[in-house]
């Protein structure tokens, strides 16, 4: 790379650091990088953070000593959090997402990139403070959240399947009771791909009494990893008992009638969390 | 927002440019968030324009007039592209890979938010110059890869599955033969999903003789939308006869020995299409 002024250091310091959340960047990288005295580096950075804390971007920890450098923790203010939350909000209360069973049609929001970001930076928000090493969901409609998440905390992903695929290798399987069924299932994760003593944050799209919540809590278990937190898109108030305690929510359907096709979503619990 | 001095836009600009790709951002726009003259927000992007084409970032497109502004389009340039491959070949060519039949095991891989990102740069550095809607893929390991592109097109996906449940409405099923094992199997993707008309990107992980990207094609022509193009990670060429012509593909396994355990990865032809 040829050798940089302040302002193009900035551009391309903000763009790398953006690429590598939770990770320690040395100065000497960026020195070398730009061919810059850690010193200038040093004054950049102090630009960088400013604007990324002023604007809720993040924060930009600073590691002191021979091996220290920063190291980028997305994070989310409570203002845009809470913009975050309303917008989403207003995604997802239309009437017509209304399925049978008081499920809801939700593939149009998890399809956008865009709004899968806004629950990951939310999570992640949450996140900030806690050591985290793999982020876990079910197939299908939990996946895109899953990695939005593992995004921003930089961390890979593990995904359960409700059949037995024989592309993965072995398999652990589980039978689980579908909370608000009642019906036995069963639920497979591949044998490599979670590690024993691993912390682990599991995703979901939707809870209703929580029963394959519950059943991922238990395959977690098989793995001899331990569970960190629980995060879900929306979830459903109707169900009296839930078999879930802690958890956080960024939607809470607060009414839903199926034959009047009416829906109200509110906040969920995950303000409360930042 | 308050007063920023140029340091401080650069840094914000990029960040809202690298969250927006593929979208017009009015000069307005910045003036406002900022406080400043047009023209100063003009020499700013003079300037982050010159690190995103020099880094091979992507490009910044100026868009003239009245409603004019500037767009941001994720591109991978040539030497940096071939660096991507080598790294995506190396992390595949791993001989404890092979799982009976000649498949992969790839969800370490998959699992990696960052690993996926490489593959999202490449596809969208070949599909820069083209109009695109939505990428299409089918469940389970398609889905990281898909939302790795989408994300920088900014489009939506569309998930194909092999089953059909009941929270996704009305859905679309058709029938077709897995080329290699010329089993009989089904395809479903929700009738609200994709618009007709739309031009559509097809996404999938590994194709060996090409039978499920057939299938979603055919699955395409049921909705009345246009295909773009395919692009897989990983081509199989054992396959005398494969079912599909036009391809993107990242790598391609030239070699494979089940009872040997051996393997070999080349580089597939996107580099040829960058």
């Amino acid at each position: 790379m040829k050798k940089l002024k302040r302002s193009g250091r900035l551009v391309d310091m903000t763009y790398f650091l953006l690429q590598h959340p939770h990770e320690i960047i040395s100065l000497t990288h960026f020195a070398a990088r730009y061919q810059s005295a850690k010193s200038s580096i040093s004054e950049d950075l102090v630009i960088v953070k400013e604007i990324f804390e002023d604007e809720g971007y993040g924060s930009l920890l600073t590691i002191p000593g021979a091996s220290g450098g920063v190291k980028y923790i997305p994070k989310v203010g409570k203002e845009e959090a809470s913009e975050l939350v309303d917008s989403i909000i207003e995604q997802l209360a239309v009437s017509d997402r209304i399925l049978p069973g008081g499920y809801l049609y939700m593939m149009d929001v998890l399809g956008s990139p865009r709004f899968n970001k806004m629950v990951g930076r939310l999570f992640s928000g949450a996140l900030a403070d806690k050591q985290i090493d793999a982020v876990l969901t079910v197939a299908t409609k939990g996946i895109p959240l899953a990695y939005a998440v593992a995004d921003y905390l930089n961390v890979p992903v593990s995904i359960i399947r409700r059949d037995h695929r024989v592309t993965e290798g072995s398999m652990v399987s589980i039978n689980y009771v579908s909370g608000s069924s009642k019906r036995i299932q069963t639920m497979t994760l591949a044998r490599r791909s979670i590690e024993p003593g691993s912390r682990v944050f599991i995703v979901d799209d939707f809870m209703k009494a929580g029963g394959t919540i519950r059943g991922m809590i238990d395959l977690l278990a098989e793995f001899e990893a331990d569970l960190v937190g629980i995060g879900v898109l929306v979830e459903s108030v109707e169900v009296e008992e839930k078999l879930v305690d802690e958890y956080i929510s960024i939607t809470r359907i607060s009414e839903i009638n199926v034959q009047e096709k009416k829906l109200k979503v509110e906040a969920g619990n995950v303000l409360d969390k930042l």
